[in-house]
């Protein structure tokens, strides 16, 4: 199917303008071309976008949707790049984007979270909890920050501090169904004083049903927040030699059971640090195939990049973070660096910084003492920053590597911009026998397909590791666009066979996904046509379509 | 209905014998009656029990029971006192008992879980991981050492440890759905690997689904275990004076949301104290009224018992255990009495308890020093063990307060024994606000139908609080039974416009549960009705039945 060439009926969209007005149902074709990008490859054209302001409007919304047999794609902001963004499996649908409904219904200091809307952003939450001087830090992701809080959680999106299982913390839902009814899960639409205290409700627990899913369209949530601690310090930790990646592996599963680690740690390789910190084009790459072994040495070299790094953050009263930072040391010192920073000592390296940039002498002099470069030293305080919920744009850089032109200083849109990128996220338990012959496959799988081997191990919790790669090619280029396509379904292919399974799937993986549980599908299904007989929203959204 | 009116059709039994041999299929007079006992003032008869010994005999006895469309009620191992043990709605129903299911199938040091069976007890658990050496604690319930660790998760029970939310530490299950299909939810039937580490599975999070509710018959799940730390201090806080419970509540608050209590507090009232020490039938309390004033001040003091008390525990490095301790004494030690007991402090208390009992010089030394009674110490290694994981009947002698008969030593079966006891468990926002009224209309309602006021509030989460109530009734006495259900009845109203919900409801209550959100009730009638057409698996749990 190709570019608009499916319309809505006109009776619909008379519709849609009554109950949402004009200005809020988009069809003309440069709006339709914005909401069908994607750095994915894959392409879909959807026929209408429309931007509700209420549960109200949405439940209208769902019903027009379903009177004219119009699939209804829904999305809290849709910045999901490489996994879909606003993409819908086929084109012809109708996209729902809810950022309008960006309100902050409630700040509860006492008790210690919030309620919000689909719409607000990472940057919204947390510059408001700042504003009004809450005591109170809200988790973020290390991506975009204006994704939607309630968007990446449904998606079971995995953020920085210890209230990063975004999912896991979200407490009391509001829901529109698809036959356009409202409820409240976990409490009740006539009044619930626990609606966002207690997670499991009465009865069976239903909140589960609307993430990773197509059964209702989640219009408000409870989300858990953390009290600011009365001391928090970020940390780096860096290998030192690559052939002791399993013992710090090991240290860091022992450090996470014990809960001494908390924040859901993210292990990147080199080649992850280099895709922040510059482009292709500007390091004179000539050839089109990956970086070989020597260039990939030779800039971990010229930036001062370790193989493998991460960071964390500990957090208490300062007795309690000074014991954790001597537990850390304990563990991994052997190993590699590591480094702590205070909020004191982030404003002293910020200043640093910024001088030595002026400064080439004291650059030089910074650079040989710190064993490092300027440019990843300009890392320290954002990370500082996502590890206290700060959102910031500086690690979504990394999608713009193998693009041709070079990326914005501000306002990153990878999507806009063309870019190339799929996330592909399996879960292995946490234990070096599984992961590191995991890793070794995997990178020859991209080597094999000529592709930089990007990898991020994420801490999901102490018994379960995320091991996200991210394919990063041209999307200019259409041989190699169709390379990347090869490569993730190799990838998912492999990982049927170690049966592993995805924490969150993009697009193309949901033909897929359940090829291994065809009786999870099936009883997915059973719960969908229960739903939604008529299969009007997000038909094959992780799979499920209600057919049997 | 009056009892055994109802056979089973003699074909189905000739089928269900078929299948589970004959020694697995009860329908005689005496075994019916065993299952159709409670301590609630409830009674149905079940028209027989039976006692499988695979998902696969599940599965085919839930077909049998859909073919001669007899309601099918599941258990693990039934002993749920308080909230309805192996009662049904209706009489005439077939009882499934797990407890022939009981092996445990796997335990991964490495990775803290275990798999098991339904019927696999608490006592069982630890006393198979404390055999083989590994260095995993299994958390258990105050209740009976007896009960199923997989049926009160699948309640959503609340214990003790860390890893007290019993639901929340379940990953991957294997269910049997209502059509006799297996599924391995969060995983796949042809295998996973990440089964038992990875809590959300991909695609909508469904285990929620088969906790209080009737939509499956889970028959094994993982469960993470704690890793045995390197050090650990149980302690006991005793206000001094009552009027500082809302400081204390508050404290508390803080603790938790600080992550330094991690434990399922138990803040109980002088009643639950009492209870547990003793029988009305000792104290020669002439009168049917509940305590008076004066009585009730008589026992705490003979007893030496404080009228709020609570116990928790600390765990980690023996650093961390010291800097907890120091935490907790600045928070609390200006309101009342707090004490920490380590392992080896254990064995000197356990030695000192021992002689004291032999010595009366020695005894009354021991309880002038210690400010209270040598029964009240008794209770120290039972709280020391139960925050480990070590389960115990000790706490469950409460349920015996009113009976006429002198509790057993040994074997409590309060169900058996006839005991008359009710739960009643709303949840409460963890706010003094919210709990300080509630506790005294509370308190007001169980006076006003002449019950002594049993409250133990535990800390489901730093957000909120169950305000755990027992209704310890004469089940000899009908008109105390019926006053004990007319104050259940209020109790449930009171709650209802109070806004609050059950975390967990017993028999009685499922009539009414969704009564504040029928919405909700609707939504779940779907599923069933989609997943269970013939609404065969205990029809009316928690109020579902399939009907719209």
């Amino acid at each position: 199917m190709s570019e608009h060439t499916v319309n809505l009926p006109d009776e619909m969209v008379g519709e849609l303008h009554a109950v949402l007005g004009h200005e809020h149902v988009c069809t003309s074709p440069a709006e339709l071309d914005r909401y069908s990008r994607c750095t994915i490859p894959w392409q879909s054209y959807c026929a209408g976008v429309i931007f509700p302001a209420s549960a109200d409007e949405v439940s209208q919304v769902v019903k027009i949707a379903t009177r004219h047999k119009i699939p209804l794609w829904m999305f809290s902001s849709g910045r999901n790049w490489g996994y879909g963004t606003t993409l819908a499996t086929e084109s012809g649908g109708l996209v729902m984007i809810l950022q309008r409904m960006n309100r902050i219904l409630e700040v509860n200091e006492e008790l210690a979270y919030a309620v919000i809307e689909p719409g607000v952003t990472y940057e919204q939450l947390n510059a408001h909890l700042k504003q009004e001087k809450y005591g109170l830090w809200a988790d973020c992701i290390d991506g975009t920050s204006q994704g939607s809080v309630i968007g990446n959680a449904l998606d079971r999106g995995v953020g920085e501090t210890p209230y990063g299982d975004h999912f896991g913390n979200l407490c009391g839902m509001e829901v529109v169904l698809p036959d356009g009814e409202i409820i409240h899960t976990g409490g009740a639409l006539s009044g619930s004083k626990t609606w966002h205290v207690h997670k499991w409700g009465v009865g069976p627990y239903l909140e589960g049903l609307f993430s990773q899913s197509n059964l209702g369209i989640v219009t408000r949530s409870g989300i858990w927040l953390m009290p600011r601690p009365e001391a928090y310090n970020s940390y780096v930790f860096e290998l030192r030699e690559e052939k002791h990646l399993s013992q710090v592996l090991d240290a860091f599963r022992r450090l996470a059971l014990q809960g001494v680690v908390t924040t859901k740690l993210h292990m990147i390789n080199d080649f992850v640090s280099l895709s922040i910190l510059t482009q292709r084009i500007h390091e004179d790459v000539s050839h089109d195939e990956r970086l070989s072994a020597s260039e990939l040495a030779g800039l971990r070299k010229k930036y001062g990049v370790s193989a493998w790094s991460c960071g964390g953050g500990i957090y208490g009263t300062r007795e309690q973070v000074r014991l954790q930072r001597r537990l850390l040391r304990k563990a991994l010192s052997s190993y590699g660096r590591l480094i702590f920073l205070s909020d004191r000592g982030l404003v002293f390296i910020k200043r640093l910084i910024s001088w030595s940039w002026k400064h080439a002498a004291l650059k030089s002099v910074v650079e040989k003492l710190s064993g490092t470069s300027l440019l990843v030293l300009d890392s320290a305080p954002h990370l500082h920053n996502i590890l206290q919920g700060i959102p910031t744009d500086y690690f979504v850089k990394h999608a713009y590597f193998r693009n041709r032109r070079s990326r914005p200083d501000q306002d990153i849109d990878p999507a806009r911009d063309r870019c190339g990128l799929i996330w592909f996220a399996p879960i292995l338990p946490y234990t070096t026998q599984e992961i590191l012959p995991y890793l070794d496959a995997s990178r020859q799988n991209f080597e094999n397909y000529g592709f930089d081997f990007y990898v991020a191990m994420l801490l999901l919790n102490p018994r379960a590791v995320i091991c996200l790669m991210g394919i990063i090619y041209d999307k200019d280029d259409v041989d190699e666009a169709a390379k990347a396509e090869q490569l993730y379904d190799e990838l998912l292919s492999d990982m049927r066979v170690k049966q592993y399974q995805q924490y969150r799937a993009g697009l193309p993986a949901w033909e897929r996904i359940f090829e291994a549980a065809p009786e999870i599908l099936s009883l997915n299904n059973k719960i969908k046509s229960a739903l939604d007989p008529d299969n009007i929203l997000a038909p094959g959204r992780y799979g499920i379509d209600g057919q049997s």
